[in-house]
């Protein structure tokens, strides 16, 4: 794993770097929704979603720093719905890796703004020359990342989360909301990673069946440490969903039942990217990592 | 004045089949922040931005079909601000077209989500092959709304709107702001009609113009309907600016001079169409409407 944890730290750095030249300052009174976007961006995080953009792009020989433009507009994403769904009307909640949410630090209408230039930019960067000579991959990696993200995806699965029928969900219920609420963006980092590489449809038919065991896995190892980890390790409160009474992978299948379904997961997982050879070996152990995690 | 009025709302209900069209209802929990961004795009409004592009299109002999999925993606752009911007925690709005805002309609979570829902949706539509068959046209859709609708655009205007230093907004930080919160995505609407028909620099040059004036023009009219309008015809509170100690043109130059400004300003903006020919009557005609319209 030690591998793995150093190209993880390496990339995680350089995609902070990226957003940092992404999201340049800005003077006079507008300069707070800049500052907002930078905190809930430049904070830290795993990056796990930039280091599946990058990580898959290398399947493909893209060089990593082609791919961390999509990497970071994809963090942006997810910087932006985590953003919003911590907003009192949302979750409410206060904290978010050890640090104040965005409304905690600024305010209520500086954080909506905040996501919403976050999920504009991310478009801005994918559409942007600079991001692939081809237009056509610049116009797929943002048509994808829409769909991976809108009502059909990301924000779907949000909608669902805080429905009225939130809390009888079955498991059926449950991963679907999931696959939705965070699979989607997962699946939609592997899949940018492919389309910077001009991946032929079936390396991404490989890839989007990865994905669709990850992000389950990565979903019920979530629903675990909010169970069983400690506050402190993840910078951000703890059973949460139990109190409020939602369903979960460990409430509907028992904390070892969940444990179990996740291995499975992660070895099926794993298992579809035997066509890929050696090159997929830190995918594979990404793929490991994910159930393995503290925080 | 009949021609320009038949062929607005012509293109208003072409826009709202074409949204209709684009936004189908969707079963299950997460249906909702669906029918919320229809709720909060079929209700009506001028449809001003779609007419721009449609109407700048065919500058560039560009068949309104194709217009109207550029159109449709723009006024979702307008819609979610509108959204976002009517929650409580920023304008508190509860009435819009005359009725209920998103929030009030549903609650504030699913306006917060219809609205993330409706701005990535924009870029969908932008992206997707039925938009043009060329993507370095698609591309450059996306990356110019990003540009519009960001930080550094819409979204940077609406922070200075709702910042501590609004209040006390000379003329010059006034015009910044509105060339920030309206004036940028009105100029969008007419550079995507540009962009759609592949129009030469001059021409893109020559519209830029033509918007920075009809931006400013229209904000103007604005605040002299929020003064003078009343709350019946406008279907949303007005004197609001007033009651916020806000600066606006009219709080500035007082009635008579911002109604000469806009008037001086459509002159110009007119002007800047020479190049044009007869092709751009629509435009011209739709530049006096902005400053005549009584809602």
């Amino acid at each position: 794993m030690t591998d793995l944890l150093d190209a993880m730290r390496s990339t995680a750095s350089a995609v902070t770097r990226q957003l940092d030249a992404l999201l340049p300052e800005a003077a006079g009174p507008r300069g707070q929704v800049v500052q907002a976007m930078r905190y809930a961006t430049l904070g830290g995080g795993k990056r796990l979603r930039p280091f599946l953009v990058v990580a898959t792009a290398r399947l493909f020989d893209v060089r990593d720093p082609r791919a961390l433009r999509v990497a970071a507009a994809l963090e942006m994403v997810h910087c932006y719905s985590l953003v919003h769904d911590d907003l009192p009307a949302m979750d409410n909640s206060d904290l978010r890796r050890g640090n104040p949410t965005v409304h905690r630090k600024f305010d209520e209408a500086t954080a909506i703004l905040a996501g919403d230039g976050l999920l504009t930019e991310a478009f801005g960067v994918l559409s942007h020359p600079d991001t692939h000579k081809d237009p056509a991959v610049r116009a797929l990696l943002v048509q994808e990342l829409a769909a991976a993200a809108g009502a059909a995806g990301m924000v779907g699965g949000q909608m669902i989360d805080i429905s009225p029928e939130r809390e009888d969900l079955d498991l059926d219920g449950v991963t679907e909301l999931q696959r939705l609420k965070t699979g989607a963006l997962i699946d939609n980092a592997c899949q940018s990673g492919a389309i910077l590489g001009q991946a032929d449809d079936p390396s991404r038919q490989a890839l989007a069946a990865f994905t669709a065991d990850l992000g389950l896995a990565f979903q019920i190892a979530d629903d675990l440490l909010d169970t069983e980890g400690s506050s402190a390790e993840l910078g951000k409160p703890t059973g949460q969903d139990v109190a409020a009474g939602k369903a979960t992978f460990v409430s509907l299948l028992g904390p070892k039942g969940a444990r179990d379904k996740a291995v499975r997961l992660v070895d099926s997982a794993v298992e579809h990217l035997n066509s890929f050879g050696e090159k997929a070996d830190l995918l594979r152990q990404t793929a490991h990592f994910v159930i393995e995690r503290k925080s």
